[in-house]
């Protein structure tokens, strides 16, 4: 367990229940569905609080028993959960046939119109919400859910570069929420008050329209990389992965951190995948814990690439492992057992 | 099974999905939801089907596998659904708590913004939906819905009345959708044009401020049904139940049928209860086949009550019973095995 | 646990797979079945064994898996399975929709063809068979398969009478397998050799045509127990129950014994059900018992009667409980929870 | 939800594992459990907390995921958790067989060698413990697990009378714990410390060693806890319920409440059961609920029955309903269904 | 969606009821099994539907709730099921234990005595039954149930060649239902009338007999086509695959389409399994919807082996994959996630 | 099955309650847990009895349901368990995460206290125990449990030698149980005695400190064995296995035999994993086949090792499979299904 921490990790987002067919079968044919909350940003901050850090979750919540489960399970993570909203809406869902083999996995959103779409910017008290906050982690689907939000999301970023809060943000693109056009200007317009920015290749190449004329991947990410830091000078870190996709059971992933100087990759890991909701999230949390606990970059990148390797063992959206999980998989490799 | 009929039971409404926690336990304890798919009117005609009608259903659903289902449910019980409009919006859903004992069931309703309830009335063509139609079978729900929903139902109701189609209509009060006055607004507006109308005793005197100076339940019931037929004089039926609540698990149930003559009065029947929703629905199946098979009053209400206490013996909104299960509990009474 | 005992109880029939859907639903709504095994003879020959006696059971299976997983459920319960038969043929099988409330339980029987209906006599070794045997426990479903079975089982009983091997015998009538005529001609076949017999009034007056002027049900009884008894003078008990029927969830059960002499009656226990079926074969196992281990009448009847009362809170065909909570139901009725 | 309160409630004493065969099976049926975790203290203090008290925990767990289920569990209840100890020793488990109809519900105790029943008192820091608390709730069960526990539960409630904090005490005599003897011998020790005392009539009688010529029930109560508070002016509250056991699935329950001057019954509900361990804890409850808010005794004896009748209406050992639902039940009786 | 046809697909064959033990277990490890319906013409019927086309499927079923299960998931497809029997029989069984890594997938067949096996041909009226048919599908396995289904079978192929209708034949050798020799006469009598004939390298080889001298599989498999065209001039198409096992979770497959000029071949798919039952039958409705939409013989073997590939990863017999997810999976390949 | 042997095959030792979360879960997520009985000694001798040996099992158990429940398994396989003991103590447990892709499986063991490890030696008659024995089978875990079940097996051990009863002995060698040096104090004490070692390079070289200057694997196993048995000349045998873990879910094994003369190796198979726990039990009950069936050490090995292999796609740790299976994996491969 890690050493008591006086400041917390913040996200702010949207928590899904997400309704899933059991044993890989499709809507059709099952009388059933597995339930499990999640969102982008509370997978990671649960991910995070399951490392040992301390940390607190903001969103707004229907204001009934759907509402008081997601506090419940936040609240089991040990995430401070006292400045959730409850009101009028609904709780966004959606519906997730996990494929098998060569069938794909596909996803039914049905998260519109829900309690924190529809809420009012002002009924959030931003600087109550980053009180005791040392970092605060956004992502690009929360400003794709209402102009309000977007709005938010931007007071927000704005408000803890201005209070030495961390800004981390992952950009997260849902082309189901908003086009690339949109894309491009929130992430313009956030990407100023940003340390630690998620963005992989294709968010530079698709959404930022950067290019490179560099063939070779690591080279060509590097390059975009160096372009992005050039233009947003306060940016610290930049990180993504890339996924070889071999069935929907099995995945490859390798990691990258830029920390302004190198590039720096983790070894690739081959796996089974049981669920692979959450993947990135998990990732995105590894790499937070690297950077907080002051790890070298090549030791954050490992943790990162590790951990969301360990995430697609794991049911549901959030990453249940601990940080000891995580270093015996870099140390030892694997287990056949632990006794 | 029936001889086949030339015309067909029409339903028109929102099918919902139904997400329940199963053995009676409570959201907050549950990683999966028991899914069924029902709805009002849907419940009845289903109903009709096992009873070996010929049946037809009219909705919007979405357009996606959630949409796909219900049809190929309403298909797998003999329905005709191809007039079923499918598009954007998404499927109604509620969540049903079955309390147990002295607990009381609760319903979370997250229907708002369904496929169908943001429809336009234009999207329909009353003449072709009404096409080999006997009887339509209404309720007050569906106008509670929208704006365009409460025209459209008026508008389908005159076209039967004009049409020599019999008019059905359920009140199904929802005090969660609209308020007593505009629920007697719409039923003072569709009155004229209804052959059988499902109303109780609380229907009369809060929504239509009916009264009745009687005491005793059945001559008050009967003198409102009187004071409602004087003034709808095309009113050909009107039925209703009166349920007594021992506990969650165990109820009594009465029928009522009025003629324009007399109060027909079923036996009164005491049960245990596997599921109760749809109780009321099947209730009103029975006495329209009774109608439509040209049962008397007396072995119509009889048939009615029967049909719903077996209901609550199927778990699902749909009462699964065929017309000889029915029929055998109103002149052999309950068999221990039927081998 | 009973002192050993030098002589083993023997049952002979057919062992059926039984089917059920979950919950009390119907066939049409399940996608998986509950699976257990059982027969009227072997149910009670099992209960028998969990009342600490020395058993062994004779029957035909399929040389398969579901055969194999038959003798591997025997052997469970400590049933002497050595001289079972494995061969051609199918294992029967039936499918149970247990009902609910005033909904009635209802049977699809599949047994036709199975391995022991298509056995020849001459398959089994009789003397080999009852070789250690203290009781042999038959009953009227085995006769009704086949004409080598009817044969089979009037021979099995001729050689115990011969040997000094208590014949049981349980008439247990089934209208689908055979005709009231056929039922009666077994019946007087194989009385002459029956020690003690399962016959309730129902048997006497509809097959064995016995009239009774008594009204009152149980003076009917003993005087229809008389004339059986004059009739065949072998006959040490006769056995019966009265089942009342409130609801598919609860009855309410009275036990009879005549021991030549006198009729012996139960306290009457009211009681909610979990699973009905083998609660006569219960019974069966509870009055040998008392019999076997020389209960007066009195103890004997009630002992039965508790044993069936407690089947009915068992899920699957076979009593599941030892003497003791018997003892203990009789003793001190029911206690709430045993820490 | 009530207004914030400066104060906690603590518990202190064994939480274990609880290990359930499905749907009223034995242990031989089975090859799975149902696991919920609880104990005595925890179940108060977590239905407390569903009435929005604030509330802590105190125990010691072992250092595994067994451990940390049971802190996860807690928190997700808003149960302070900090103080809890985790180290050697294993979580205690109990078997419950679920019993039905006429069968008992029996219990296996595997609780022995727990991390808190080998723990040294040393371990728990009594004052650190009773910060910020404002009533302390023990029970007859912890002292009985070992000496140390006998102590530290003697200490605790000295402590706490000491500096002002309330003492509640549940006798909860288990007889495998311990003898009645020591039994006696702990209450004497106790009770001079305890301001609110849960004992029934039999605890006084068999336990304590009262008598009373009272025969009819309610007298004979009143008439041993005024001899109770004579010897104990210490005591402002006892409190007890009867039950009437019609079946396992079927129990009558009426609440008493002597508050010095008078016993104020409740009224008695007759109610089925889903699951019935904890039914006293949320008697317990909601008794110190209604002290704690300051309603009348009345209110509070009605208070207490009706949490203790809902708890048997919800799986698990924790009452899992708010303080809305107690209320509804009282003033407004059972509601078919809340939509 | 595809364009509405005139003409309809028709299916004739006997469908079962399969019973399958869950996740990979033995018979003898469980209390339940999951439970589906299909059979070799069925699930290609069925997924036909899938793909839009307009179905129909005649069989006859047992006079109960498992026949009429049947019907109902038949509708649910959208198969046109008013020609379909019921009548005396049982429905036949066959239990799967589906095997893992190198432990092979055993089945138990019990079928026999079924429904259709017992049926006498006249109770099928051929002309009715192809009346609106556009094709017909038979199988080998249909005429290996009973002299009477033999001689049904080639009357049908015979009336449909006469007719115009096409003939579709899976050769789907059954070593337990009949031999080599008798399934050589079946194929030489039927060969004439087929259309398009489902037979692999060894069909030809081991039934029918041929000879190839040449070595490479697909030079060999090509020269045995041409010499059946030879013989049956009348053949249009002939197809097949080649499946490669890696492990009961892991095959490869590749498809083969001789169209009397050349023998196309598919690409070779490697995937994990979920379910293999059913793969042969979804290859032939990919094969048949290539030949009916007038899709080229590259692109219908192409089709037909990724519909194949996509039912692996579905449970139960039939392929619940549209039109458009097999289209996906040729051109586009393997999508990660489709949100 | 085999022909019938007059001497049986005695187990002794440990029996467990396994508790695991299905699907891979994690303890903090399920609500339930799969429930299954094992240990060591009682894996090697099920196994056995599946291959058609006599076997008989000595342990003891708790005078509880669970107790019963074990005996009642044990029985089901046809193991004589007329000599367990049962009495005071509880079932030791453990609760088994299986892990997933590069997630190690992690075991929490709660098997201190159990009955066994608290049984005094006297309790069990040795003499009677080995009556009729052919072959006993020790491990190295039962000695770990208590000073008094070392003694006991050593006395075993002797026992067996001086009545020509065959030894076998599993190191399995546990390192939460005792040390090293413990270990190789039992190793050095009981191998004077064994006939049959199951030891493996780690437990030669860690264990027993042998050393071995050759580098490739098999030789210097080879050297290893080699010294062994010039220590120990009373061998007959001594084998292992060795796996390459790719991941969780897929394993390479590969079996060595040494018989004084060879070491003769096993082909490596590669194989997806169900359920790894008990693979080498069932390693160890193919050896012993081979041997006392006198098969050659090249067929003992190969039968061995398909055997493990064939475990790892059985849920529980007992191998669920017949001798057909095993020899039809050598001989034929992975055939796709057995119809």
């Amino acid at each position: 367990m890690l050493e008591a921490k006086n400041n917390k990790i913040l996200g702010f987002g949207e928590i899904m229940l997400r309704l899933t067919p059991s044993n890989n079968q499709r809507i059709m044919q099952v009388n059933s569905f597995d339930a499990t909350y999640g969102g982008g940003e509370a997978n990671v901050v649960c991910s995070l609080a399951n490392f040992g850090h301390k940390t607190k979750y903001i969103t707004k919540l229907p204001n009934n028993s759907l509402g008081d489960k997601v506090i419940r399970d936040l609240k089991s993570y040990n995430v401070d959960t006292s400045n959730i909203l409850q009101g009028d809406g609904r709780l966004g869902i959606y519906f997730l046939e996990i494929g098998h083999g060569l069938r794909s996995t596909e996803v039914i959103y049905d998260r519109k119109y829900s309690a924190i779409s529809m809420a009012n910017k002002n009924e959030f008290n931003i600087e109550k919400m980053l009180e005791d906050v040392r970092l605060v982690h956004l992502s690009g689907i929360t400003p794709a859910l209402s102009k309000e939000l977007y709005d938010l999301t931007i007071e927000i970023a704005k408000f803890a570069k201005n209070t030495g809060i961390l800004v981390s943000l992952d950009s997260n693109y849902r082309a189901k929420l908003w086009s690339l056009e949109s894309a491009k200007e929130f992430l313009e317009e956030i990407l100023p008050y940003v340390d630690i920015a998620f963005l992989g290749n294709l968010d530079m190449v698709n959404i930022l329209k950067y290019e490179s004329k560099k063939i070779e991947y690591e080279e060509s990410l590097k390059d975009l990389y160096e372009k992005l830091f050039k233009k947003y000078p306060n940016l610290k870190y930049a990180a993504c992965t890339k996924r070889s996709v071999h069935s929907i059971n099995n995945n490859s992933l390798k990691g990258y951190l830029f920390d302004k100087e190198s590039l720096h990759v983790s070894n690739e890991y081959n796996f089974d995948i049981l669920d692979r909701v959450g993947g990135g999230d998990a990732y995105t949390a590894g790499i937070l814990h690297g950077i907080l606990e002051n790890l070298s970059s090549k030791e954050t990148v490992e943790f990162g690439t590790c951990a969301s390797v360990l995430k697609h063992s794991i049911k549901g959206d959030i990453n249940l492992v601990d940080m000891g999980s995580v270093s015996s998989l870099i140390e030892e490799g694997l287990q056949n057992i632990k006794r």
